[in-house]
């Protein structure tokens, strides 16, 4: 069946309907929920501060049907947007889908993407409330996210020269993920479900920002254009450079193993690890370390110039030269 | 210039900057404002009611060039989200705007669509506070708006047998815009200009909304999809059924005097009218109407059966037969 036999509101009806089948009567966002999927409008019951953030997913650029399932790449959708709320240090709450539809997109389609965001939804305690659906030649997911924080949020501008810089988990899986697709690359089945789930299962790291709040840190991204890139922006906004030791990047055994020289520019260039990126004092750094259950590795320093920049260096102290330092939407083909 | 020659960063910058200089230190906004665009969230305090809402605006579905400039269909595509907040009794606070755009969009193409945004934005209060852009086939322009309500908001569900059926201003424009388009027909200057105002500059009506409130309406929506659709949305939730005078119906004059038959059809199914559509006791109605600085229609009541059908009768009382009914974004083509 076609989205086009059901029309928009019977879609949507479909939809509202698996919303409502997983609903959390104890869940907070549940409970201070006014209006949700079905209406025009969302509302809610609003406290502290608001956070909200907005991602697209665009069919033949962000996923492809090589990718994943739509379940997979649902779950994927909604987690790399509630990244931005855990960075924040914020507890995500709701979101709203935009979804544009070719009109022979399958029903089918369409929920596995819905069961796949629920799956999270329900792991992280948000609830989707509202399902806009346009006909469209191209199948895009635009999801946004809300969460709510006390007055402390982490921010990019706060990093102050002495601060160490670390980040959660490990790097690079996502990107060897894709490489692998691009390149037609052979491996064995344990790296490429490894491989798979570091790009389709980021897990939002909600609890960490929390964590790192919670201990005086005060400045974090999450890492979705690669660590040059976002720790650029961390660097212009805070008028600050950092030195980072390529020996101390945290790349995934998997891609260690089966990249050999690139592996490092994959953990420092890909993109889409969604972990944590923070910077703070030592001390601060080992407390929240030792009340997380993953890894937490310093990978460098803020040092005062040229600001802006970041030197990789190896065991010797000399400059690493990377080819490829970052994600840009429109620069990189 | 391209966008492709500035990358993504570039232009959000460059978008940052517009949003900027357009800042207004009065406004709640701007005051309540924590974080806004060029951080990958934005933040504000919170309290009251939170409204959220999202739609996408698809070249080729729902603009194309021929409809007008870049910098009306901006100021279109805030006008028309930001109604639905309106039609909540809200007051609309912050957007955030998700572009999908082809790598070789001229620079200025999106520039001036923010110049229409926020010349809309100033008017109604609203603050940009987020500008996501991926790179895509097609140009599409997703918005999520925000607003704040007290505890009392409008709904759909509310509508009580006996309640007078209301709509403000005057219907019809912008569907025919859409189908003098289509059909390429001629008309006078004053005409054309009349029909393409009511396409390209709906108003929210933000201070309506307020006032149906405060007079103890419960009951609205904003028409998006044509009265027939959106009054059936209203019905449905109500559990109720209507009967519309077609005499009644505020048909925009130019569509009356350009359209002859097809006027009717055009104002009650032809959708993007973007006024308000409520229901209640003729006095609230008359005390809201007293109020109002724009036209206001008592065009109909609500009945108890059939529920969800509307029964839309001539002078003579008997029913009218239209073939266009409202508008589904998969239904029609």
């Amino acid at each position: 069946m076609k989205v086009s036999d059901i029309g928009q509101f019977g879609l949507i009806d479909r939809l509202a309907g698996l919303v409502e089948a997983a609903k959390d009567e104890n869940a907070p966002a549940w409970q201070e929920l006014i209006l949700g999927m079905g209406d025009d409008c969302a509302a809610w019951h609003a406290h502290g501060v608001e956070l909200a953030h907005v991602d697209a997913q665009i069919e033949g650029i962000h996923f492809r049907p090589e990718f994943g399932s739509w379940r997979e790449l649902g779950w994927k959708a909604l987690a790399v947007i509630t990244s931005d709320i855990a960075a924040k240090g914020g507890t995500p709450t709701y979101a709203l889908v935009s979804l544009t539809l070719p009109d022979d997109t399958e029903v089918e389609t369409v929920t596995e993407l819905y069961q796949g965001m629920l799956e999270l939804a329900k792991e992280v305690g948000v609830v989707i409330v509202g399902g806009h659906i346009s006909s469209a030649p191209l199948l895009t997911v635009t999801i946004t996210v809300f969460g709510r924080a006390g007055e402390g949020i982490l921010l990019r501008g706060t990093a102050r020269v002495g601060d160490k810089i670390a980040v959660t988990g490990d790097l690079g899986g996502a990107a060897a993920y894709i490489e692998m697709l691009n390149q037609k690359l052979k491996f064995d089945e344990k790296t490429v479900k490894a491989l798979k789930a570091a790009f389709l299962r980021p897990y939002p790291r909600i609890a960490e920002g929390k964590i790192l709040l919670g201990e005086g840190i005060r400045t974090a991204m999450d890492i979705s254009d690669g660590i040059m890139s976002d720790l650029g922006h961390i660097l212009r906004a805070s008028g600050v450079g950092a030195r980072i030791e390529a020996e101390c990047i945290p790349i995934q055994p998997e891609v260690k193993a089966s990249f050999a020289r690139q592996a490092l520019e994959l953990a420092l260039g890909g993109g889409e690890d969604y972990e944590l990126l923070f910077t703070g004092s030592g001390e601060a750094i080992r407390r929240a370390k030792a009340k997380m259950t993953i890894l937490v590795t310093v990978i460098g320093e803020i040092i005062a110039e040229p600001v802006g920049v970041i030197t990789v260096v190896d065991a010797q102290g000399k400059p690493v030269n990377l080819s490829r330092t970052g994600w840009d939407h429109f620069a990189r083909r």
